[in-house]
């Protein structure tokens, strides 16, 4: 058997498992009954065990060392080397004593931020989210990195981005995007809503996400959609991307926008090229590109004034009594801007601004500029000035999110330079085929799919994403893109 | 480490990939979408592979040799190296090649038999179904046996049953069933079953189904209901034991008994000692004991005039339509005798007369005493002489059922097993709970399942069935249980 076979072989042996991981994690978090969540927990510690040896077992290296060596390799088999083999390293350099001890801190501090935020006493949080930060410090000096140990755990989510980089792209957003919103919130004309104060049943909301998913032109016979608490998708293979939402009885939008954004997930993995399954390839170039996918669909389409007139005959079906409701009214109310709390309810011109708060905060905390104590403090500062609003308790403030409790410090910016690329990748959608917003009013959202699935979905993790941008775009990541989408829709919107 | 405790975590180890391969099943029955199974089928191999592995590995032949030579261990740990080394001894038996090549033919076999069955054409399977006896043969003589080859298969479905055993059950029982139901037919009074033409809507048959689980003791917190074309129960650990069910519209009592009868197998699984998790004896004592549980459910409990005291009023509640149905008339639409085609459609009188006749002929298939080209003419000779009825075409005779393309020679006696020992147990139970009959009519099954915990369930696989049979009716398998209860209870429902 030649190396490449056998490197081929060994990589299937960790897909099939991690295919066994996704169902496991896909049942735990739909139809799992309570008491079997404790075994559930040990066969999923097993298997991500059995994954772990396996992606850094001397074999794996010694095919990686021949394979790097050769010059004669296919495009995606290059990739995967480079892929896979950037995992091996970042996963060898961490002494397996030095990860288990963080597994169960980890567990801790979880379990530890669930009490706080129930309790909004950060008190009880702070000395694990101090060991978690602590922790990070020492994978990023294991990892290895240039200038900041930050970058370290940046590359985990997003590839080859550095926090400089990051600065860069912030900086110009910001300064625009606070006087804007200011702006808007002054001087501008806020849509109406009171049409959408009633109660949606679920199974009618349901319903609808199933009509606007098949509409993105979602597979259902190789996917389904399930409801749980906190959306996800997952795939256990290229046969079967499962979306999961959340409905609410008394509003409509948030189920509705919920299943757009996960199918656009999930459109993404389902057109990722089959002959990548189970070859390291087979997921999205990166975090922050993955979000570019579902965020175009939830904002960039589903917030468009097109997308409504394609899309009120068939809510008036489904809800009869908005039936007379025009169009118009739809759009404004899915875009409703106002200044929040919370990072998932923010609406999509004051996202960003959750996103710069957390990421400044988080790479201050790894670089010890400040001190976990501060934080809560430094939080309500931070809120005061980009949002003007100010928490009345750490739950609704630092509290909030889950991220930093498990550790995850560099995943924040993704969900930015989410929204970004699907801004400027939406603009060359926009170039490439001129008459995009009628399709889109006429429900013929093939051609945007088909566009996405030929310049992004199908190379799946083949490039990094700065090269991926490069080659859809024509250029590297840009964040006028986003601030110009911004300007001209909701000076329109809010007749500014 | 003791050597205990390592063959413990070797287990362990199989356990939790079992667990996975369970739900990997489950998911593949209820909620896989159509593109996702060819990839499922893989992961499914590998994992199986990977169990199939460590069951045969030298490291579980050194502790199982160390631990067969100490006596000094508990009652449990004793059972699983009993357990467990009869299995290490069966599979290492079997040339890895040669169980290779088993798996493709049947995977080959399988799919002629779906098509034989689709166009009722036996030539088409015969090739295959040759092939299935003659790898089922090589199997017994690798598994070795003293006297009859299918004693070897036998072994693996009904451990300690041997062919002579059970001709000695059967002779007795079709003695006494055969001319019974001859007078039955002849002489009896049919019940009424014209109140049950109607139209029950799925999602009110499937409330049905929860309340009479619920009302079993199925425990929800570590289960769940859902739907599938052949109802099954699967068990992914001691808090997750799942049902699933098959409703018809237009028969409403297809779906309730199923359910019951899958919940009778379910109640074993979650009554299953959580200590014996991953031992090896986290199952059933056999395949006959476990459908013993199930048919029990179904049958003794569920047919029971007592049982529709209770459920009357319920059934009445779910579907107003039947509230003036008297208990009676539902007691006997239960119990329609009638000699039919179709096994899984028998009711418990002529049930075994279906299973006599495939043991008789499978038993002498292995031995070479008939011929796979005589088959469909045997069946049908049988079908007459014992059932009065016969097949039109072979898909609704000998090409019935999926088990004998799956190669599962020795699997139908367990369905005949579980009738004669629930009847066996049932009696035990009512000697022990005199006013049983009434608790079930009260709606208290409580009583009924705390018995069969405590005699039944919590053992696991600790005893061999002849050995628990005995330790919970101080008998060995006795057939007269089984036709007095016939019998008594026919005979007055039919006015004999």
């Amino acid at each position: 058997m030649s190396t490449l076979t056998a490197y081929k072989e060994h990589l299937q042996e960790i897909g099939k498992l991690q295919s066994s991981l996704a169902l496991l994690h896909w049942d735990q978090r739909t139809y799992l009954p309570k008491k079997g969540h404790d075994s559930r927990a040990e066969v999923i510690g097993k298997l991500s065990k059995m994954v772990f040896e396996l992606a850094i077992c001397d074999e794996l290296g010694r095919y990686l060392k021949e394979l790097e060596g050769q010059d004669d390799l296919s495009l995606e088999d290059r990739a995967s080397v480079r892929v896979v083999g950037k995992a091996y390293r970042r996963h060898k350099a961490i002494p397996p004593d030095f990860y288990e001890r963080f597994a169960i801190a980890r567990s801790r501090s979880e379990t530890a931020w669930e009490h706080a935020k129930a309790t909004s006493g950060f008190k009880h949080f702070q000395p694990h989210l101090e060991e978690m930060i602590d922790f990070s410090r020492r994978f990023a000096d294991y990892y290895g990195y240039e200038k900041n140990p930050y970058d370290a755990l940046l590359e985990e989510y997003e590839p080859g981005m550095t926090t400089s980089e990051l600065n860069a792209l912030n900086e110009p957003l910001r300064s625009k995007l606070v006087p804007f919103i200011k702006r808007l919130l002054g001087k501008g004309k806020r849509p109406q809503t009171g049409f959408l104060k009633r109660t949606f049943p679920i199974d009618r909301q349901r319903e609808l996400s199933l009509r606007v998913l098949k509409a993105m032109g979602y597979d259902f016979a190789a996917g389904r959609l399930d409801t749980t608490v906190h959306p996800f998708t997952i795939t256990t293979g290229p046969g079967d991307v499962r979306v999961t939402t959340r409905f609410t009885e008394n509003d409509l939008l948030s189920g509705l926008f919920s299943s757009m954004h996960e199918g656009g997930h999930a459109l993404y993995d389902q057109g990722i090229a089959p002959k990548l399954r189970w070859s390291g390839l087979d997921e999205g170039a990166s975090y922050g590109i993955h979000e570019s996918q579902s965020r175009m669909w939830e904002n960039m389409v589903g917030r468009s004034l097109s997308f409504w007139t394609f899309f009120q005959p068939i809510l008036a079906e489904v809800f009869p009594e908005l039936a007379k409701t025009p169009i118009e009214a739809f759009y404004q109310a899915a875009n409703v801007v106002e200044p929040s709390l919370i990072r998932v309810e923010a609406d999509e011109v004051t996202y960003n601004l959750h996103i710069m708060l957390r990421f400044e905060l988080e790479e201050k905390l790894i670089n010890g500029r400040i001190s976990v104590a501060d934080l809560p403090h430094l939080w309500q500062e931070a809120m005061e000035r980009t949002l003007g609003v100010v928490p009345e308790d750490d739950a609704h403030g630092v509290l909030q999110d889950v991220h930093w409790s498990a550790g995850m410090f560099g995943y924040f910016p993704s969900y930015m330079l989410g929204n970004l690329y699907s801004a400027q990748i939406f603009a060359q959608v926009k170039k490439e085929i001129p008459e995009l917003n009628e399709h889109i009013a006429h429900g013929e959202l093939a051609n945007l799919l088909g566009w996405l699935r030929e310049k992004v979905h199908r190379f799946g993790k083949i490039y990094e994403p700065k090269e991926l941008m490069t080659l859809i775009t024509g250029e590297e990541p840009d964040p006028s893109y986003f601030m110009r989408y911004i300007t001209n829709k909701y000076s329109q919107l809010y007749q500014l």
